[in-house]
């Protein structure tokens, strides 16, 4: 039964269970007190420290653990927003960031703040140059993640980086998805992580401040974790992460290439084996272990249903899982294909057998899920009626406006125009990028009554 | 080697460690995700959510897992003060809160809001009548203990709850300490606990908001506990958490029997083993495991080391430990002693033999640091040479100010005074303590070039 939602949560390393476990029986204890019980936490608990901040680069007394990854990014986007609080109150964010830190900027506009987002480009990166020029002189904070969790595409941090230090705005990735494996190149002020991404347990985030950098924790605080982590430390869990980390780092680079060679077969099999399929995100500059594509006349929900009976629990950005509906702000800023949407991330140890048994039952489920649908299975040829053609879709969700289009492209002339009314969110990224996978022209969108008209043009 | 720290943090139950080690191997998925590992981690957080709620006395979905004790208090008193902005800014707390409590009003003292600390009576408990006084129409929220993390008295929850409901202000109960033992009584609108107090694992809290209570959860959010608290479940800690839960309750009110009898033998015993010894919080109404007592004369840390070596772990709320050298605001809100501070709590379990055995050892130690520290051993009754002393206390800690003034206080005749320089800021409430236990006068306070000036009378 493989699981290949590594992104999502990585089961639990080997190390990390057996470090668990010690640490329920040594460390359970206030490292604070100065008993034998505490004094042991707390030997436990600065062993742990050390071994993170090797993993992470960085001192010791830079690093504290949260509650979760995105408690690290919570709270490190408002302890340096509040700390440069007089240069500005501008936050800068490539469009692909993780929703934590697209939630902190939420709040951070709420509160009054300014938030500029970076946009990608059809690889999910950020041009570097186009990142610098957002860094105006009274931003106070960048935030550019180390690497995709929804495409895997990785970002040019290090580039960045020294265009942060030039302008003197910090920088905080969120190193989340590439933790496991590498440090992030140096120059970043603030980074944050989460256990549960390289196999260790939940419940422990880490966040690094450099020294030097302006911070400013912010809400209540007590005197555990320098002020910056308010609450009991979950002390074994925190062992169980820093030993796991040390043990996915010692293990990396075999493991790191194994894996890219696995995703390079699903990157070149999936649109040889499926038709009508692209995959999202940049071929080189990637994570080794996680690759994206979206199925055009596919539901993704129903499409990751019929994968689960089949035994693979992957995940999908795609609008048609999400309980907004909405398609991923990633695959949006990215400007390509939302439906039908799958994401495979590896796992540590992913059997090369099961990525083929996957790449073998993966055309059938998409034709069967097609043909529920009544997608096109090639295209029409039939006589053309009308110069001009409208298709109500409306009240109908993700993929049937792009299958309604597919359908009757055909019977229009080369030169004639479909328009699509359509009240779905998910119409309006996955129409164009429909015309671009099919090479026709799409003319734009139109104000309707409900929902809005996108109009394409016959091509070819 | 007995752990009598059970208040600071309990061992994990044998249930705990089970359940946790289950989870690890079956809920390490996201439970928001719909393959089959994430719905049988969904099962298991629902299952644990039940079983909280269960033993907190809600309904399941007024229950909001977070990532400690602390977390929900924090949460709980911004997003009920948000959620009544309206009405007004202004947060009651009873004078001897968790610390979490009084940072959290700090924090909203911090962003203009007003704090009013209900003042306590000797015994630490709040009197409901003048808790209820303080609910003004402008009252946001109030926050009262179910019960003293320092001295384990009981506060009259249910009267306040009352006054809490005629008034229309919310009451939120910090139930961290009391949860073990049994369900708090009803009337309360928002609970807070911990599981690590109970036997449960770290790294996870409980918030409980009964519905209709106006909440407005503050800062970053996202989907996770219906948007209560951002960020992965811990889930492998939940589930062991709410299963613990469960099993205390089923032990608590024998072993609450049990350990009731031994700290009353502690109370009874210790100021007969012990001169110059004053047991605090109330003999009755208070938690069944938890007792503390303050020595004269007497360095807290000294003892606690002491005890250290000897095989005890407890733990002090005395001025003598903190790392800030201020007393203890409980002690101090409830005008005793806070010099030689000794908090004894008993994890489940604790053995009749231990307890006897603290007794015996206690004597002589305290004897040992009183000597060490030039104590007085009885009342000096040298001739008197003068109308009136000053002690220069000036650059001594706790407890050299009260020691330097037993000393000589029988050098003067009865009817003159004793002045003490001290600029050690437990003087202030331990100078006060010595005159009520040795039945002297205590004349005032008067402003000094460093410090204080303690004006102490001679009656006996």
């Amino acid at each position: 039964m493989p699981y290949f939602d590594a992104a999502s949560a990585a089961p639990l390393h080997p190390v990390a269970r057996q470090a668990l476990l010690a640490a329920l029986d040594e460390g359970w204890a206030d490292p604070a007190r100065l008993y034998r019980e505490g004094r042991r936490a707390r030997l436990l608990l600065d062993a742990a420290r050390e071994a993170a901040a090797e993993g992470v680069g960085c001192r010791p007394d830079e690093l504290t653990f949260t509650s979760s990854g995105t408690r690290a990014v919570h709270s490190g986007i408002s302890g340096a927003l509040a700390g440069r609080r007089r240069v500005g109150r501008r936050l800068v964010v490539s469009a692909v960031e993780h929703s934590s830190v697209l939630h902190a900027a939420a709040d951070h506009e709420d509160r009054g703040g300014a938030v500029h987002q970076v946009p990608v480009e059809r690889t999910g990166a950020v041009d570097a140059g186009t990142f610098g020029r957002a860094l105006t002189e009274d931003t106070a904070l960048a935030c550019l993640q180390s690497a995709s969790h929804e495409v895997g595409t990785e970002q040019p941090v290090a580039e960045v980086a020294g265009l942060c230090r030039a302008a003197g705005v910090p920088l905080l990735v969120d190193a989340a998805q590439s933790l496991a494996w590498g440090p992030v190149p140096e120059g970043w002020s603030l980074l944050a992580g989460s256990a549960h991404k390289w196999g260790g347990p939940a419940g422990v985030g880490l966040l690094a401040v450099r020294k030097g950098v302006r911070f400013a924790p912010q809400g209540p605080r007590d005197e555990r974790e320098s002020g910056r982590a308010p609450g009991f430390e979950n002390l074994p869990a925190i062992v169980a992460a820093a030993a796991s980390l040390r043990a996915v780092r010692a293990e990396a680079e075999a493991e790191g290439a194994r894996l890219r060679a696995l995703v390079d077969r699903i990157r070149a099999r999936v649109p040889a084996l499926v038709p009508d399929v692209e995959v999202v995100g940049d071929p080189v500059r990637r994570l080794p272990h996680l690759v994206t594509f979206s199925c055009l006349y596919v539901d993704g929900e129903t499409l990751l249903g019929e994968l689960d009976r089949a035994g693979f629990s992957v995940s999908s950005g795609s609008s048609c899982t999400s309980s907004t509906l909405t398609p991923s702000h990633v695959l949006k800023a990215m400007g390509v294909l939302s439906e039908g949407n799958v994401r495979v991330s590896l796992p540590r140890g992913t059997a090369e057998e099961d990525v083929d048994r996957f790449l073998e039952v993966l055309p059938g489920l998409v034709a069967g899920v097609r043909e529920k649908l009544g997608a096109p299975v090639a295209a029409a040829s039939s006589p053309a009626p009308d110069d001009s053609l409208v298709v109500d879709a409306l009240g109908k969700r993700c993929p049937i406006p792009v299958i309604e289009l597919a359908k009757v492209i055909g019977g229009v002339p080369v030169g004639a125009t479909v328009t699509v009314l359509s009240d779905d969110e998910a119409a309006r990224l996955d129409i164009p990028a429909w015309c671009a996978m099919r090479e026709q022209e799409y003319v734009g969108e139109e104000p309707a009554d409900r929902g809005a008209a996108y109009v394409v043009r016959r091509l070819s």
